[in-house]
């Protein structure tokens, strides 16, 4: 973890420069940010043998790291420790109809952060990384839950990614074919939105039924991810 | 696409074989199938100048072959045209919350396919391949929506990637520490499922008063995703 304040700008490199439907390429931070915040599964990309393998996991973040289970990478960290990696954090907000189906979309948010991943040495890091990814995936777990022991930190692989580097897109609104011929169709054009929801509590079924959720928990039930 | 019958099991090859956590690995082609049917959207990996690049777009499917727009793939295609790429789709069903925090983790159904991508160029199978791609997203569109003329069929770059290497991962039920030391801790354990779920349908700005959405499109407004 370094220190340094972020950037109110993502920082342009060869990689991140958007080419296709540049309309749709952000460079502010804030949306970077907003879109790691709104879920906890990236697609990590790595390459196996020359070969590219996207591999889903969970990640936590700070303002300046991504942290994510070293155990998914592994093949690619033994086979070259200094390899470029890949993580994509998507989430799709939407079916955008349009009149033709050429124009048919999708409306989403996301980001690609690219960096050789560091892994995670230092015991205050590793423990504070493994909080980060614990509360950004199940909030307030980490104070309720067993944290990990001695044993289990050791067993525990944790990859630290900087967020120096990444592109971010995003597609909202409209279908974009309402001012032109196509709209003398008579056809139904808009959007239909696509939401993630939290369902109710599933307890345990080897739980003693004294033990009831915390709050929490509880509250989560029927909330919006995202 | 190819008029050969699936097989009932996912061949193991040495990129698909379950290397860790082989309790969640799947061998079979049902399995798969359902995956890909579940949703519409995958990340794509492919290696641009050696590194890797994990992109989200849409795909369609046929019962041996994955469709999905080339624009996506096109650096690495023009680049290494024969060159590997790894497609994954993953369903995240839930959080598994368990005693401790080193149990936590998730249900999901995840597939990576693997392959060399090839270019549509008969008119006919892209026709079909986008077909197949508007009718997996978007359900009903390509009968009711105007489909592709001469001028945009020319446009649109597809791909195909056959089904024939393939792995899947599937984790379901509650937490494993339940009849571990940890149980006597009295820390309520469970899943709490995440589901999602399509909104009600947000017509155009542009779309004339008289234009109502067709069945299809209506019916799905709050239906369930995958």
């Amino acid at each position: 973890m370094t220190e340094q304040t972020p950037s109110s700008d993502l920082p342009e490199t060869e990689r991140t420069r958007h080419r296709r439907l540049r309309e749709q390429g952000s460079v502010s931070r804030a949306d970077l940010d907003a879109i790691l915040k709104a879920g906890f599964l990236c697609h990590l990309g790595v390459v196996v043998d020359g070969t590219p393998m996207v591999v889903p996991t969970v990640y936590g973040a700070d303002q300046n790291t991504l942290y994510f289970h070293g155990s998914v990478a592994s093949r690619s960290l033994i086979a070259s420790p200094r390899a470029t990696i890949c993580l994509t954090v998507t989430h799709v907000d939407g079916l955008v109809l349009s009149r033709s189906v050429f124009e048919h979309g999708v409306n989403y948010r996301s980001a690609m952060v690219y960096g050789v991943p560091r892994t995670v040495t230092d015991p205050e890091e590793k423990l504070e990384g493994l909080r980060l990814l614990t509360e950004h995936t199940a909030p307030g777990q980490w104070d309720y839950a067993r944290r990990p022991n001695r044993k289990e930190l050791a067993a525990t692989a944790l990859l630290a990614l900087s967020l120096d580097e990444a592109s971010v897109k995003i597609r909202t609104g409209p279908p974009e074919d309402g001012d032109g011929p196509d709209a003398e169709l008579g056809i139904w054009a808009g959007v239909i939105p696509l939401h993630t929801v939290w369902g109710a509590l599933e307890p345990d079924p080897l739980l003693d039924e004294g033990i009831t959720a915390p709050a929490h928990l509880a509250e989560r039930a029927h909330q919006h991810l995202g």
